[in-house]
């Protein structure tokens, strides 16, 4: 009997996939379903009922957490990635963590085949389909979703009819919940001109009184909150989006080019990582140069797009890992920050690498370092080449008189 | 008698200015305010009555606040504009204009020498030299605060010695007004880890109720707010900020790369400009393409960075003004916005070019325009040189078993 | 009966679908031939009268070379744009000019169907696909040669059985001939070892002694050969090329990523192209600013890889074509190249726009618009940062003594 | 008695800065040569013999050659670094690890004054000033030359007064030679239009028969020739220069945007450079992805205009660096080069890591890993975006027919 496994939530689609392929097509059914932070015990529980419930094989629940940050997320706060400077690819990020684990997943279990539930007009069809190509290519993948097209009742009667009970009401939002962040799509983020109401969040307001925050940075990485270290970032985050998201800080919603080029929107809650972009820029702008902010910009902006549209295996991204990996040798110490009701601030930062330093002269204040003359000299030379072109290409009228 | 144009503000240093270039220098003293929208009739008529009080010869009012916006701020709304994605460069941009501005005045008035009142300290040091190299290369550059370094007490003694009557208690945090925004600097600014104090910031909150405002964008240009259209967009910012302001929204804490290469931080109070680079953003992510969206980023972060140090004048400005004028022909349509106690929300936006239509299908929910296999064939050639990478380089072991 | 028009060069491939589309699927077939400037009047007629032999309907012959100059050759070389540092794009600019011209005489034409020829593993075949989707979506593309897999004898076989008559004989080398360039593919170009031997490249050695010419850019745009003025750049082009060719220059392989994700190796030879990008090149770095360079670089790097990969059509492409044609107004002047047997070389150039201009100092030598103190200060205001750095970060330890 | 250490080459300005640092400033003065590969030994004991003769405290040979590759030429290889696509950089490049060189043996000696002997017009001396400051802020910095501006003729008088003799002809032609290329100065390069002539060329053609040479590289450094591999590549390029420079390859004129603003024009033969760049660059193309090539152009052209400026140590080029150095894992295999009078030519490459492997089809011939219905979909979906565009935004218009 040949085998397949099958990237399983849980939810209707995943489900039908299970039954299908082992009914219709007769395989050996193998769920596993990826961890990166976004469930419950409880929930990763029911999930592993429910799967050996519909007869599948075997079912593995793969904590990918630790790794997820450790390949991605990791690289997503040394970049400050936010795309189209609005969204963390909460979603676009985990996915590609969850389809490289489900390859290797394959691999071990010897299967013939791979199957992901994903629809036809969505991003993460084409992010698992190009994960399998890359390190399972001589596994066929199967992905049933996409190609019977079924609407939402269709699938619920084939469920019912092999016996399958579960609850088969439709949320009204649908929501993907992770460590660096949760999307919510409805009704309203199909048309471009409504907001989400406030009820579509998952974590609502409950924190009026404004709190203060410190978060520790080593090597560009969150270490530790106010005061407290912790063993691996993953704590310091799950920790801060504990503090932070009663605030309700970091909803947002964001319109983006898919991979598959239509325009697609999308609401967003991610206190935890706006709250350490922020803070993790900020602290950024205080000890690198002018120039590594610069360049590091312009990769970031790039690296992000790529990892959204499913190409973390392209080994540019790994250069580009190595380039920001070397940017933070000196981006160590503390922000801090203000939460309050729908917003956060960051007030301040220490670190022993603070380039502001009064040992040189204070900005508009005082110029221990230089002399007077040394500027005029710097403007002379430094504004040359705009002096002589417009001496050679417009001797008589001033640029501006135009 | 030789004639010297003087930038005048009238402030204490470019007090100083006025009688040291009369008296010490016996020049003919012409004093020149450069208007760019951060004044009353009333400062102005004050500064006027002040510059003839201390005795020039002739004072003139430049009101350059439309040649502000067609030649600069235009385009740092095209662009996006935030240094360090922060700051929306209120007084850099200023700076530049007023320096401008004062070159072609000095050209007018057939002067021998120019002069400005900036400190060896900062960045408007520079721009001002710089301009007027490119400029007005034949008149000599005065900058007697600069080259005497005289403490506050020191000018104060010798204005009060030539019989200037001036109000000489130094205001606790020394601000910048423009249309662009205002900039705050204080005790705190010259630390790293303090914020402003709330009475810092000369906009207090004075709107609890949030209140909706709808932006009308013509070719990336706001050209009218709620229904109304205005004659200049000048006019639609300056309601825009009447609106916004009362919220204390778009104020926030910058330390950035100094032209003189050390850090400075700044706070700012910039409710309009903030609102509207927001809401022209998001218009812009549902009518540009991806690139499109993509390199007017990367251009507009060297742009931005090269105008803050001066360099307006380098004809590389003017290529990517072409660039990013080019972008804006379908940045047409309505934003709606939420303004509430210090933050806005872009709600959603209203465009006949929005590319988010539904006639070609929605992200994730329905394809109309292509079938799965398409997608199935995109994502195997999308993936194909990745795959062969791996292939090649990695035959045996998994990418991420590494 | 249902219209097609068929891309048509005469070749075997675009003859077996003359013959197919209107034998085997009953249309009506409208034969077309874009000109881009690689036909002689003889070769035009030739195709013509194989056309009508092959019974199609009718047979356009569209001159596009003027058109291929004024919408894409004026901007490569602008961009001085060659891909990998290496190929002027000869073939992949020429077909997507092809392909519009194919699809907007569909249009007129109105015909129910587009076919091209191409096979299921080259560029072509996507450049072609995508113009027809942007420009006519409404119109069915037909690709019999990609979808039915034939060999070559098969198509042989075919065309014979239908009393096609023609030199059925494969030529040793694949040539592609237009105004940009000619290709040249062979069987070692199928190895990444071997060059191409003399005789593959269709225009031999045939002048030794060296020669003079000089070329005249206007806005940068070739508009002249020694002294002589044309009517359209095109004829300075060919004029040029008739120059050049002889001398065997321009030649060159390269290899580089093709659309579908593999790599691709092509000869070329280019003499005019590459002696007009070389040329211009030259002439900019005389008259462009530091930076008006730096970005005409990484603009132009992106454009001709987008170019390549057919998306000529994408929004963005007008905006980088907006900051290229601003940065052209003052690349005007003489440039004189020698040219010689396999090679050539810039000898220099006269503008009046050189900011090499000995007003101001020459390099090394005497300096006369600026002291050595202001040199002084601008290198120590130069280098404030990166000494701040080294202080702060490396206080013991020189940098270099890692 | 205070000390200080000279950057000595034994030419007139240093000579005369020997004398004066010792005679009119009453310093002991440490002369210091720092080769990095452009003299033989012959030369090296005569400008110590030199520096004795004229009484100076004590001269030390810095041996910075494999120094000068490992912290810079191995980066201007794996960026394949020609600076305005033209010139190897190879007096920029030496000079800063002259200047670092310096630096660290003033540290060593102890000096209280460290000099150079830079005029006021060229780069020299700006790298010379940013390394000092940055390196040994402490100490002070001494340049007679920029300072007094002698004429030649004023330094040749004080010299023969203070009783050194030597040979004071000046050269026609300036020449500096190192390992990665001999830059050339004269009369000629001092115009825009001329060319320099065959004899000011410091190495004149003397092999007419073409021959061929095989380079090895590994991990992207040139690490053997012909089948034989080296102790290190600094002998393998000057092997390689043994080769190849009797064909008077790799000869130039390069215009370029000094430090200082303005533009300057040098001759240079780097034949080792140009051929190692080349055949560098050919491997890449068959061995990295296609957007590893984009990002390495991009990040290069960067790195070798700030390294020319003079600013190897601002930390963002160890970023680059770390991000160069990454992309070269693979970068291993043979390049076959033919050299030939005045030119050369990369015939083609053998590595394991060639993505252009028939294993998944060749361009243009068979596709084995997909199938044409899978390009159809690729190309619809590649399309989709600008497609979409074109319907939104000119419905009725083709975008040609403009």
């Amino acid at each position: 009997m040949k085998k397949v496994v099958l990237a399983f939530s849980g939810g209707l689609d995943t489900s039908y996939c299970a039954i299908y392929l082992a009914q219709d097509l007769g395989l050996e059914v193998h769920t596993a379903i990826v961890d990166t932070g976004g469930f419950s015990a409880e929930e990763l529980q029911e999930i592993e009922r429910r799967a050996y419930a519909m007869g599948v094989k075997q079912h593995t629940h793969l904590d990918e957490t630790e790794n997820f940050y450790n390949s991605c997320i990791r690289y997503l706060v040394f970049g400050n990635v936010l795309k189209n400077n609005t969204y963390p690819l909460s979603v676009s990020a985990e996915r590609i963590t969850q389809a490289i684990a489900i390859a290797k997943h394959t691999k071990e279990v010897g299967a013939d085949y791979v199957a992901h539930g994903s629809t036809g007009a969505g991003n993460d069809q084409v992010r698992f389909d190009m994960v399998f190509q890359a390190i399972i290519p001589e596994v066929e993948i199967l992905t049933p979703i996409r190609d019977k097209k079924l609407s939402r009742e269709q699938e619920i009667a084939y469920l019912k009819e092999h016996g399958v009970e579960m609850d088969f009401q439709k949320a009204q939002y649908s929501i993907n919940k992770g460590i660096w962040g949760t999307s919510v799509g409805g009704k309203e983020t199909l048309t471009s001109h409504l907001p989400l109401p406030e009820e579509a969040y998952p974590t609502q307001l409950s924190k009026q009184q404004p709190e203060r925050v410190t978060l520790h940075f080593e090597k560009g990485e969150l270490v530790g909150l106010n005061g407290q270290t912790y063993e691996h970032p993953v704590q310091a985050i799950q920790h801060l989006q504990e503090l932070a998201a009663p605030f309700a800080i970091g909803r947002d919603i964001h319109v983006g080019d898919t991979i598959i080029g239509i325009k697609g929107r999308v609401g967003f809650e991610a206190a935890a990582p706006m709250v350490i972009i922020k803070a993790h820029h900020t602290l950024e702008k205080h000890v690198l140069t002018k120039w590594q902010l610069y360049w590091k910009d312009q990769l970031s902006a790039w690296y992000g797009n790529w990892l959204h549209e499913g190409q973390l295996l392209d080994p540019t991204m790994r250069d580009i890992e190595a380039f920001l990996e070397n940017t933070q040798q000196n981006v160590t110490g503390k922000v801090h920050v203000l939460l309050a009701p729908y917003r956060f601030q960051i007030e301040g930062i220490e670190s022993a690498h603070d380039l502001m330093s009064d040992k040189f002269g204070s900005y508009g204040e005082m110029n221990r370092a230089w002399t007077s003359d040394d500027v005029k000299g710097f403007a002379k030379i430094f504004g040359n080449q705009t002096k002589m072109y417009h001496s050679i290409n417009n001797p008589e009228s001033a640029w501006a008189a135009e």
